[in-house]
């Protein structure tokens, strides 16, 4: 057999989350208008120092192959944000290819991986895809989205590589608290799992989010992040993993036989994205806060429960009785894209709005959406 | 055991070639002049055209994720180049990308693939890193590189999964001639393989390449290409895949959970080098053919043989009694690096000399190169 049957690629590669975004292209090409706040694709442009920035470097012939590990200055000046050495930061075409890098190299051939839930889709669909299980962890909004350190801790078996944590989390915006962390970090270093803590809102989070690398005392836990959230960057493929010397050599080797490397030009793009951190971070904040007070105020006024974000882009709703794959088709048809529940677990009861469109455009959506709950 | 042992990593994912890059790449950025003939990346820069249309691109906005397909402009420009269906086309981060994801798809859990060596040696690499073995089918210099069919037949078992097919070759820049291509053809649709054919360098090449897409009687052989070599855009990592509806949905699904898409202005920027093509191919050859005729000269006169370029790019000489990794990082010393044979198979006494640079550096180097060998 030369392909593996279809049936199996789609279970393993397959995604309602995935379906909708293209199925929304495609109406869109046919040039019906849609409003989409199903991806976290920002609305906002990415600021123009930064597109600058990569014009220059191709201009200077900042065009040609480059190391696998990314460009050093990148590195150093990443290493120096996050405490670390740039030994121990490799970049990647997006931080969803430092994920999947990741789980290659660690799940390959087997093996299983905790993910509390909701979570984000393509942990699972990677899993799967690797050949290794997943073992989901039921988080609820009734309990504040709160991992209970019991039920992890007797789910870690021997064959347990991996603990993926996403904070602030996608599809809830909820960051986990200090005290939480603290004890899931306790649990992994005493049966010696390795935890994969996936940042990338977490410099544009409304509450502080503890980050792993706080947690270094000879552990080999991960850090992925990138540049598409808080840079607006997110076509543009950047993101980056912090790891012992070990695995960031090893995801190189990765590299070299794959995406070789992110252009060069690219990573001038971020390094000048770096340098105005503070200030877009800032903005993006503010202009979020205020999407999501008057988002929260609609979806609570159509009687939706949800927990208030803890960070930019996403709420994730719930209605008793809802069959949120049935609803987001017929939303896409009246012109909004959003996203069923069951794309991020067993939750056919919430949808995920994402706040990445201008204002006026979440309202309209949001009027939408409430009149189709009835 | 949460990281697979360092030997066992080390083993499938390691490389001379990579190596002898980084340590090139390293070398330079302490100062010091190293004239790189170690890759295939042209020192001629990428057209300003080119660079134009991806600011341009940026400038107006398509900075965001996009289909993980490709953009369909760009997947119809290539369907009706190559007389195939947009469907049938998946846009990739580099053709290296392209062949991983073909890979991945045919090879994960197992089988084997037939290589014909010399090759390029991230297919044996990215074969060894899915668990899959490969089946190194030799061709000699003295031969004129031709694969022995009856060796070849003989070599398909019923684990057999993919033959890849490197036309025009890496390292030797010869082409598969028609004859030779039939008959590879013909036993693989008997015995029901399919045949991944990398024709990254044809379009390019001094001599026709027959494509495998000229063989479509229904059987599912697979094209990879990319615009690095024609366009000059090897670091921009923009490549395709031409294969099945099925095959191609595949890799999409793959690309949503890694790469998720190549950056819509790259792609814009490919575009644009398409309507060039013509021009660009012609100007490629003449420099390369020039670069060919001055290095073939020196070379013979150095007492290497070889066999004519038929493509641009790479010479592979070979010396008798030569130890060409030894060579190759004295070499190194001396500020030239070349690849050494062990990178493309068994071929100790080989080197592969890449006539990326300008002429005068090309000259330079091969005095070095002949002043070595003694």
């Amino acid at each position: 057999m030369l392909f593996r049957s279809k049936k199996e690629v789609n279970e393993r590669l397959n995604t309602v989350l995935y379906e909708i975004n293209e199925r929304a292209l495609k109406l869109e090409s046919e040039g019906k208008k849609i409003i989409r706040l199903n991806l976290g694709d920002p609305d906002l442009a990415t600021p123009n120092e930064i597109i600058e920035a990569a014009y220059n470097a191709m201009k200077a012939g900042k065009t040609k192959y480059s190391s696998s590990y990314g460009e050093l200055k990148l590195r150093e000046k990443l290493a120096a944000l996050h405490g670390v050495k740039a030994e121990n930061v490799v970049i990647t075409p997006g931080s969803k290819w430092g994920i999947f890098a990741t789980m290659y190299l660690m799940l390959r051939g087997g093996g299983n991986v905790i993910i509390p839930t909701p979570y984000w889709t393509a942990y699972d669909l990677t899993a799967k895809s690797l050949g290794a299980k997943t073992k989901l962890l039921r988080t609820e909004m009734e309990n504040g989205w709160k991992v209970d350190l019991d039920k992890l801790e007797a789910m870690i078996d021997k064959d347990t590589r991996m603990i993926i944590l996403n904070n602030p989390n996608n599809p809830t915006s909820k960051v986990i608290d200090a005290e939480t962390l603290d004890g899931i970090v306790e649990i992994a270093n005493k049966k010696g799992v390795t935890i994969l803590s996936d940042e990338v809102y977490s410099t544009i989070a409304f509450t502080k989010a503890k980050s792993i690398l706080e947690y270094n005392g000879g552990h080999k836990h991960i850090l992925s992040n990138g540049f598409s959230k808080t840079f607006t960057m997110t076509g543009w493929r950047i993101g980056y993993i912090i790891a012992d010397k070990q695995l960031v050599d090893n995801i190189t080797k990765l590299n070299q036989i794959t995406i070789n490397n992110v252009p060069v030009f690219i990573q001038e793009a971020a390094l000048k994205g770096l340098e105005m951190e503070k200030q877009l971070a800032t903005t993006i904040k503010d202009e979020y806060q205020e999407r999501a007070k008057m988002a929260t105020k609609t979806l609570a006024k159509a009687g939706l429960s949800f927990t208030k974000p803890e960070a930019p882009f996403y709420i994730f709703p719930k209605r008793q009785g809802l069959d949120s794959e049935k609803f987001t088709l017929e939303l896409l048809d009246k012109g909004v894209a959003v996203a069923p529940g069951t794309s991020f677990g067993d939750y056919r009861e919430h949808f995920r709005i994402s706040l990445t469109a201008p204002r006026e455009e979440i309202k309209k959506a949001l009027d939408i959406i409430s009149g189709a709950l009835g």
